[in-house]
Formats: structure tokens, C-alpha cells, sequence
């Protein structure tokens, strides 16, 4: 099975910020430009960048099929949730969110997508 | 490239529990119900509903590919390790296992998987 | 759709160290093999473990799409990202990096790939 790879816009010359192949796009863990923001900032920014990526890559949020939530404490979940839930339509994906820590001592919050095209 | 999304069980309005697309099955991550139950009960509890999550995509444990394990204590890994093989078979999938904070302060474990169709 | 499934080299009796469906390839999380060595050795280690592994399902490290890398301690991040990019080239995946605590004590770093066939 041979299938095209695409990857585009080079983050820190060690990643790329959306990668195309096998049918899916995957886009690498973003977190908010504005680390000074709350939980609520924190995610509006995430999510903004993945809708951003997704498009980049020709497809959406509603194709989105698994998401993966890392956050440096849990407490903040339900903030996070709420910003998600506004955004994410009623097209669901299957998701985890667990508490880690992140490269940027102030970021709360950090998410992955996995989509179709 | 165009592969039909299928979605099933909205859980807490935030997720679904199993999502289907580009040949793949996602499981959300899976918390055991009873969280007094010990790290054999609670992963018991966990891969049952795995199962009950893969058979509604019309797939099962034989399929799966890559199964992500977060818990609490790595010491903790050996039970449920023990509960792990007795279950998943001689078709063992690529896996990790990282120590994370989770969800609810007595959840030992989350597993999520994903599996081919 | 149907897919073949093909898993090699079971570790442990718990998982297969690398497996092929739906067009992908999933390695396992990959630890050093001697952890007495710091992040430079312990990365060049575990990347070249990764070579192996996608040599063994006829991929490269050329074809990656997405990489997880699960560090001990964020601070040792730069020493990381320098073993990795001498290693990846200019096929960059999208990528995360989060802090968690690994299966052995002395890791410092455990990595995952999804890649292409």
C-alpha cells in the first residue's frame, strides 16, 4: 500500500505542525500562543490553532476522531470542557485527557488531534 | 480519500466512546466504574468495557493495534499487567505505559485503545 | 474495509514491539537499553531501537507521521530534541512531548511512533 505523505510548516526545526498519510491527519500537540491567559483563554487559543492546522491540511473539526488532552492539573478539566464543548460541535471524538507536565512552565493545557480527510 | 465517520455513545457530552474512520477503531479512554475496586479490579473493569466498546464497531481485541496505559503508580504495573495478558490473548498490540495523574483521584488506570476494522 | 494485521517480536509476553495494520505501523514505547546513560545516550538509543523496528515492517524513519516522546523531567528536553533532529532529517512528524514518570527509574526518555508503510 503506498500512500502520498504530506507534512507542513516546520515548528522549531524539529516537528511538523500537520502531517497528512494513510488517510489521516495527525497535528502535533499545540499549546496557546498567550501563556499569561486562564484555562478558558488557554484552550479558546488551542483550539484556534487546530482549527487552523485542519484547514491547512483540507479537512475539519468534524472529522476529527481522536483527541488527546494533556493538562498540568486536572482541576482545570471542567473550564477546559467547556471551551471544548462550545467548539467541537456535536461531532465527537473518542478522546483521553490526563495530567502531565508541559514544556512551558505557565501552559495549562496542551491538545492533539488525530483526523479523517 | 473519503472514509465514513460513524460515532457512537455520547459520554458526558464531551466525547464518544468508540469512533470509527480511515479503517480505524478509537476507543476513549476508559476509567473503571468502581474506583474502590484495586488495580486487578479496576483493569478487569476497564478491558471488559473495551470489549463491550470494540464489538459496537463491529471489530474486537484480536484487532487491535496500539493500546495506550496511564496510571497512577507504575508500581502498579505488574497486576495490571496480570490482568492485561490474561485477557488480550496471543494477538498483543504495540503499547506504553506512563504514570499520569487521571480524571478522578481513585482511578488507578485509563485505557484507551485503537484497533483496525 | 479489511486489513492485515502483522505483529512482531512479543516483549515481555504483554505487547508486540512493532505492528502493521490499516496501512500504519505503531512501534511500542521504546525505553534505552542501558539506562545508566544520559539524555543524549538514552535518545540515540532508543532511535535506533526505532530504526530497527521500522526496518522490520519495511517502513523508515523517513515515513513517520506522528511521534510521542515521554520525558522524566521537561528540562532535559533540548539535550533530546538535539539527538533527534541529527536523526530525523527533514521528514519531520508532528509530534508531543509531555512529563510523565516511566516503567523503569533511571529512563528519561520513552518514545512511540505511527508511521506510513
Amino acid at each position: 500500500m503506498t500512500h502520498a505523505i504530506k507534512r507542513q510548516e516546520t515548528n522549531m526545526g524539529i516537528m511538523s505542525n500537520v502531517v497528512e498519510g494513510a488517510g489521516l491527519v495527525f497535528t502535533t500537540g499545540v499549546l496557546a500562543k498567550d501563556l499569561d491567559q486562564d484555562m478558558r483563554g488557554q484552550t479558546r487559543q488551542v483550539l484556534a490553532e487546530i482549527d487552523r492546522l485542519l484547514k491547512l491540511a483540507h479537512t475539519d473539526k468534524s472529522k476529527i476522531l481522536w483527541a488527546t488532552f494533556w493538562v498540568t492539573d486536572q482541576r482545570n478539566r471542567e473550564a477546559m470542557n467547556e471551551v471544548w464543548v462550545e467548539w467541537i460541535g456535536k461531532n465527537l471524538p473518542a478522546r483521553a485527557t490526563v495530567g502531565v507536565t508541559l514544556a512551558q512552565p505557565k501552559a495549562l493545557v496542551e491538545i492533539a488531534v488525530v483526523a479523517a480527510k
